[in-house]
């Protein structure tokens, strides 16, 4: 068996820092990784997919009875307004005990700790079973060439998890206090209302378009779709943009655009909320005598991996390390979770999410290394 | 007394037509009516104003017990697609019986035979009376100083109308069929609201304007203003525009605009109307929690002439020509009438105004003939 010394979490994630890899762009932020693991004994291969690279790395035999997995992502959001950071953007400088630069939280900081974490593991107490790593440079792209990739790879060779912990920041403001046990699903749709133009002044030869409008977002807009479920916050639709581009104030316009994004819970499907809303745009189409076209895009279904023994054993290993108990959310944006849960049980735990996405983004060092022993944790407890 | 020989109004409108008097531009439309009617006895006075020309003509003693005016204008509304013409726009040409140009219908054949006849009137049966003649180059545009200028300089020079007729096309198909004897109001509001932004996976963190704005809009668009009444059609709202432009469909967007024009019936005014609206936007800003910004212009004030001795007079000079007996309305949009009414009382005949505004905008010279004949005996009844 090969042997390594330990990873230090915090320089490797200043090596992933390092590489640009802003989606779907790698800048060889995997092939760092794909070294690392090789040396430290993993099995490694690539997933890759349109253009996209995947790592999958296994160690411990394919057919072990237990498999644990990891899930994460080394491509990052654009940097923005370079001008606005203070410091740079791929730079992984350290400054007050802070690292700044993108990718530092979401989530280059969770790969490195739960890489290290893992070959610390598999080095020191070598576990009987299997620990799986599965890293994609897909995740805040189009996300269809990256972890369902992985896990149409891992179908086809046999490989799986039996759990998976995704890595992703999921603390709004303090280490340690919340898990993330489900997402709720997220549509959206777009509308187009077609009139038909005319004067201002003889209305009755038109026919705006923007009153069934108006009608049906203030129906869908003022639509209680639940009070929430036992996991899940109630569901939400935020009518985000509705345009016209109308000019002439003497002219009544011939079409009108509009979009909602529906966040749900496990009370819907996408399929239950388009058959809604087909019905509140039959209604209006009817009661103004206009035509509506609709364009559904579903992200995400809703899912959840009921409170059990997963998600309390990685609550026992946060609340060990950091002291926080934490609180098991299904709030939030999407996540590769979402593809995860139909292979296998998946929660996820990681740093304070406030700067992601934001300029001067940055980790705390010490987090790292919380999160390096919160993840080492749950591989003992796992495999004890 | 000067003498001259008869005008041709056809002559006349050919000639207005060949200067492109786009508006605010005269090109020397202006000048050939002052000589016209000056040889023929007219005193004119030149009531410019904010680079716009108006010409002010009378016939008799300022002082004299009655006096019919004339309103029109010689400005024209672009040519728009030049392409498209298959006549030249500035041409006057003739074929088949029809003049083509832009101003044929809209309206320097209206002028030309409101000219035409009053001078034929004066020369051949000088009236015991006035005639005046007032033509602004400023109605297709702002019409600030346009008649508002003429009227103006009426008032500071002791000049008067005791009543007057407006040239404008009126008739929608068939020549003779229609007098407008008042208009409805207008005005156009725009509105803001402004709510507060962010991420629609967590959309009690925002304050989406949209919903209050479709509430408002449709609060506002499905609101019977009312019924009619003796002499208008219901007034009408139109809801002309809602924008946003956020492209973003995970964003909620901070504030939305949208524009709304009314056309309104004498059971309302600018100022009643607006306090309905303040009214609404008052229950849409407490219920949702957003700013509300609203501007309003009020282009017109609706206004009558109620049926009478103008009204009688005009059709039966119309029906006895044309041998339609004209509907007394208020349909359409605004003209100068609405600035005449606050001087005396006023209506409108002109015209088939069906090209108007339109490519190959044209004229039908026997309904130019017509006109110039009805305008005649208007003048022979008046002062009989």
């Amino acid at each position: 068996m090969p042997h390594t010394s330990p990873i230090d979490p915090v320089d490797l994630t200043a090596k992933l820092v390092r590489c640009p890899s802003v989606t779907p762009a790698d800048a060889g932020a995997l092939d760092i990784l794909h070294d690392i693991l090789s040396e430290a004994g993993f099995t490694c291969a690539w997933a890759d997919r349109g253009g996209i690279r995947n790592l999958f790395a296994r160690w411990g035999s394919k057919g072990n009875t237990r498999s644990f997995g990891f899930n994460g992502h080394t491509d990052v959001v654009p940097v923005g307004d370079e001008a606005a950071w203070t410091m740079p953007p791929f730079g992984a400088e350290i400054k007050d005990g802070i690292m700044y630069g993108r990718g530092t939280t979401d989530m280059k900081s969770g790969v490195a700790a739960f890489v290290a974490a893992a070959i610390d593991f598999v080095q020191t107490t070598p576990p009987d079973g299997s620990v799986v790593i599965t890293i994609t440079g897909d995740e805040e792209g189009e996300s269809v060439d990256g972890t369902l990739a992985l896990l149409e790879h891992m179908e086809r060779h046999g490989e799986r998890m039996d759990v998976c912990l995704v890595g992703e920041p999921t603390c709004p403001e303090k280490m340690g206090e919340m898990i993330k046990i489900g997402r709720r699903g997220s549509m959206t749709v777009k509308f187009r209302v077609i009139g038909k133009q005319g004067h201002s002044a003889y209305p009755h030869r038109a026919n705006n378009p923007l009153p069934a409008m108006m009608r049906l977002m203030d129906r869908l807009a003022s639509h209680e779709l639940d009070a929430g479920t036992d996991h899940f916050d109630p569901s939400t639709l935020a009518v985000v943009t509705v345009d016209t581009g109308n000019l002439a104030t003497n002219v009544i316009p011939a079409d009108c655009t509009a979009a909602v994004n529906i966040r749900f819970n496990d009370t819907h499907s996408g399929e239950s909320l388009t058959e809604w809303i087909e019905g509140e745009v039959a209604a209006v189409r009817q009661a103004f005598g206009v035509q509506v076209e609709t364009h559904v895009k579903i992200s995400g279904e809703s899912f959840i991996t009921p409170p059990g023994d997963l998600s309390a054993m990685v609550s026992d290993a946060v609340a060990a390390v950091t002291g926080v108990t934490p609180q098991l959310s299904t709030t939030g944006g999407t996540s590769d979770a979402r593809f995860v849960k139909s292979h296998c049980p998946v929660v996820e735990f990681g740093l304070v999410g406030q700067s992601m996405h934001q300029v001067d983004e940055h980790v705390r060092i010490d987090h790292i290394h919380e999160l390096k022993s919160i993840y080492s944790r749950i591989l003992q407890d796992y495999f004890a």
